[in-house]
């Protein structure tokens, strides 16, 4: 089984071929769900380029910073109703020429540009602290500066009432506008916090909980200059983009990020070379692994177990070697922890590895 | 309450005072628990230098490598029966005049320097997949290359029967040698897996747990250049080193790291100025809280529940703001899993806060 990409080999050479712009409209986004049922928004071939606009579905938060044309007509043109069973905006999906279930995906993620300069962190019902806070939701709008790539807060405000509608649009002129976080200056780190291939389901899968398929992985390392493997379940791989942040620490812990739109550049390449049991992110310092789990000790284990096959199956690696260099090499974070996404993942530096690759030791 | 250190801030000019000496030896070092019942190894005055000697309960892996006559003496003098109820050697305990139960031990780590240049990892009976390894143990020996600050493995072995005596002494001249991870090339990580102060319990207290007096918090981060802070439970804080390592990952999966004995310099501080409810880590960049549970969601909730403190009561957010700054950028990452001694830490960037420190708020 081939490696993924060895440290010191120079990439595949796979030239860009045709750069394709998928707008995100009220009919090329599916809000809330995976299905393989629906009709693509889009058809590419191996190697082409894709610049995909992922809406945040907190837009609401803040209407009079966060909207455009765009961004308005999605959020009033989509049926409340239908925003189900779970709770982002999808751009998608993409139709990838020739993929068939089992194959991977490799998604090179090039550029994550913010479609505006303004995000909304909610401390969410379904937050971490929920309880401690006394089950008060609160909202925090961000500005980002562009030019030195960070974040800082604009105003905050106590959410009314309970956020349960995906999409809630929030009239905040008449909220009670509180300054927040004065003086404090935070990295942004653009990402993606869901992005998957269709799941081989005959019924919308909700975009909730991370899987196989990827979907709500939360890792804010999905950013520019990183590389995802998604395994497709279906006929075309069917790949969607959403849920965009702009910065998310590992945890997420009140239920949110800093939502924000972002226009995405990337390229997928058709992979029949090999075989990953989970979604596979590789930066380029490290490999990193996805478990997930009913609790995190679930997570854990789940998470230990693939980057012992990553190491073992595409690194090359005796699994005692791998056991052994995980103990004091590989780090394990939490990536997030609200019930149904339960997360953890493990990084392992690519630059250990010799230049050629590892020698299989039957071992 | 006043900062622990503000970014950009100088710290307090605490200029060294008296460097000690305290070499390991059978009369210097407590095996396997804390007390308060133990004699002061060495008695210093805040601001003192002590150049320390941590041993690793290791060392027996690979004797020929790891053992010098010192070494040997406290393997072979300390009865086996006595080293209970946990596993590591720890050195001291040194008593701070005047240190009083509640004030603070701020520990400046400032050099950590291997012995020898062997480690040993254990793919041990309480590791996180040792059912999936069939009930086997087994050893990695790992070489040090002081000039480039790296390991690589130099041999391994199964070990023969179960590892269950701390200190056990392996003859592997007559072991299954087998070569491992050819070619990989780990960066070193020099750090103390044990070290706090002794807890106010009238009965040796295992080293393993870690807690609120610290113990085996096993962050790799708790090396040259960082700085603890321990809450001391008795008079005199009692504080002691031990478990060395000079490489591990977060989550210590296998059940240890790359024990190996290290040659401490650090400098003690007495702090009554503030108060912190757990083990607090400060490194150049970071803030780092530490939670512990009896699972890693328990570990998990701790945790958080820190840092929302750390930012509220120390940086001065408010409880509001401090809950959004978690979620956007701070990082939860599993410090170890092994049944308890489960850990999760929290990163905090220092650098985002402004270097006056932040105005109170109090809402």
């Amino acid at each position: 089984m081939s490696l993924v990409c060895t440290h010191g080999q120079q990439r595949t050479a796979t030239a860009p071929g045709a750069l394709h712009y998928l707008k995100a409209t009220p009919e090329t986004v599916h809000w809330g769900y995976f299905s393989p049922t629906i009709k693509p928004a889009l058809t590419i071939k191996s190697g082409d380029l894709v610049h995909a606009e992922a809406i945040t579905h907190h837009a609401g938060d803040a209407p009079e910073l966060m909207f455009d044309e765009g961004v308005e007509q999605i959020f009033t043109q989509i049926d409340p109703t239908t925003r189900a069973p779970g709770v982002h905006i999808m751009t998608g999906p993409i139709f990838v020429e020739g993929a068939e279930p089992g194959d991977m995906l490799e998604v090179r993620y090039l550029q994550m540009v913010p479609r505006n300069n303004y995000g909304s962190n909610l401390a969410a019902n379904w937050g971490h602290l929920y309880q401690e806070f006394d089950e008060k939701e609160r909202v925090t709008i961000y500005q980002l500066d562009p030019t030195t790539q960070t974040a800082s807060a604009l105003y905050a405000y106590d959410f009314p009432g309970k956020y349960l509608v995906p999409g809630t649009i929030t009239s905040c002129p008449v909220c009670d506008r509180q300054p927040a976080l004065p003086g404090v200056t935070i990295p942004a780190r653009p990402h993606l916090g869901t992005a998957g291939v269709a799941p081989a389901v005959n019924e919308p899968v909700s975009t909730i909980p991370p899987g196989l398929h990827g979907g709500n992985i939360d890792n804010w390392r999905i950013g520019a200059g990183a590389t995802m493997y998604y395994k497709c379940q279906v006929k075309g791989g069917l790949f969607s983009i959403g849920d965009p942040h702009v910065s998310q620490g590992d945890g997420e812990i009140s239920g949110t990020a800093i939502e924000s739109s972002l226009n995405c550049l990337f390229q997928i390449i058709l992979r029949k070379d090999f075989d990953f049991p989970s979604p596979l992110l590789e930066t380029p310092k490290h490999w990193i692994v996805h478990g997930f789990g009913e609790d995190l000790d679930a997570a854990m284990k789940n998470a230990s177990l693939d980057m012992l096959h990553l190491l073992s199956e595409q690194v090359g690696l005796s699994k005692n070697d791998a056991y052994s260099l995980m103990s004091v090499a590989a780090d394990f974070g939490v990536t997030q922890v609200v019930d149904g996404t339960l997360g953890v993942h493990a990084r392992i530096n690519r630059d250990m590895f010799p230049a050629k690759g590892v020698a299989k030791d039957p071992q």
